[in-house]
């Protein structure tokens, strides 16, 4: 069977897992995992024991966790779709450095804001973690766009799992009212704005929001854990 | 020249990178960074533009930050070293996956400790964010340990980057004083200890401390910003 990309909601990171793998252009399923549940299933505890999103279930069963993992995985299945590139050249390394700042500076910064979205309302803790995120985004946001200067994709001269991987997350500045990015990061937000009229990107928007979703790649529909659970490795 | 890693002192998560690089066993060079100077670097500044460490100056005098591309770029030099594993191969996405999960999870979770640690004396906010640290660094302490169960290395049968990684940053919940983990977690302090023992990571120690480091692979001495401006590319 094809692989199966189990993805979170609300506005998980997995986005830019569901965004590669629509520009893959292979085969594969979605399964989908509500992270507010406050009941959660023991057969994706199976898949993943941590309960996080995403993780891709491979042909052979096994799980495979981790967004970096993921995406390094869809973009070397087909090195000519040139969302990767191949181990050992300076291209690779410079994906590899853009997605480890994404996945760790950037994706952490906002971890505080997260979690003062989950306390109660009135909560001293609340100000002090948001504005923790807010010093720590913005200069995530700065970098970015500085990177970006002169560029037309984060990496190299053509879209790449970096890119699918940021539109996933850089949204969450606006999600948690820290920042107005169109007016903060102007130049920024204009690519962020090219990402969003990307068919993939569109088609990941409509699959989260629960919409009926035009695949430009080859999904072949939603899977529920009950279906799954025959295909968990032991 | 030979690659030039800067490591950030006290105790950066570049610690790691000293111990690939000594397990690699090809010709490098270690230039140091007071990460807790008030005065930062211009020259340094030039290679990391954030001043974070590690970042590896490659032969054509390009710098590669993030521990996680230097790194893979490290195992990639020579995969026979097996420290990482070829592309495409289940090896290469289990390493992936868990550099992945040290580096965003179990990494930042120390990330508010790190916070509080410099904030005054008194500041309400400090007890908020080390509570916070703690407890997500509980949960990737207890996660770990599970990993290691019947198992000699985190990834695969024998050392990666993976674990060179890993022991760079694990003592971070006693350098904090979050964690007593030989009481806590005592059999992933057994694997703690196991890799202590080994030249590379002593070697590693000796170098940040500033002692006499004995080299198990090609080490070639320390150099200083001032001798590496005319090798940075324009």
């Amino acid at each position: 069977m094809e692989p199966v990309l189990f993805y979170g909601v609300p506005h998980g990171c997995s986005f830019g897992s569901i965004v590669a793998l629509e520009w893959l252009g292979q085969p594969y399923r979605l399964s989908r995992i509500d992270m507010l549940a406050k009941t959660k299933s023991n057969i994706y505890g199976r898949v993943n024991s941590q309960q996080q999103t995403p993780t891709l279930l491979l042909e052979d069963g096994q799980p495979l966790s981790e967004s970096f993992a993921i995406l390094q995985n869809i973009a070397a299945r087909d090195l000519s779709r040139k969302l990767g590139f191949a181990q050992g050249t300076e291209a690779h390394d410079r994906l590899n450095q853009m997605l480890a700042y994404l996945h760790t500076s950037f994706h952490s910064a906002f971890a505080s804001a997260w979690t003062a979205f989950k306390l109660k309302d009135g909560d001293p803790a609340i100000e002090i973690l948001r504005e923790l995120a807010r010093e720590k985004a913005a200069e995530g946001y700065a970098y970015l766009q500085r990177h970006m200067k002169g560029r037309e994709w984060l990496v190299g001269d053509s879209k790449t799992i970096a890119d699918a991987y940021l539109i996933g997350i850089a949204r969450w500045g606006e999600d948690l009212q820290l920042f107005d990015l169109k007016r903060e990061y102007p130049e920024f937000y204009r690519y962020l704005q090219k990402l969003e009229a990307d068919r993939a990107v569109m088609f990941a928007h409509a699959i989260e929001d629960g919409q009926p979703a035009a695949t430009s790649g080859q999904f072949l529909g939603h899977v529920d854990l009950a279906e799954i659970e025959p295909r968990l490795a032991a």
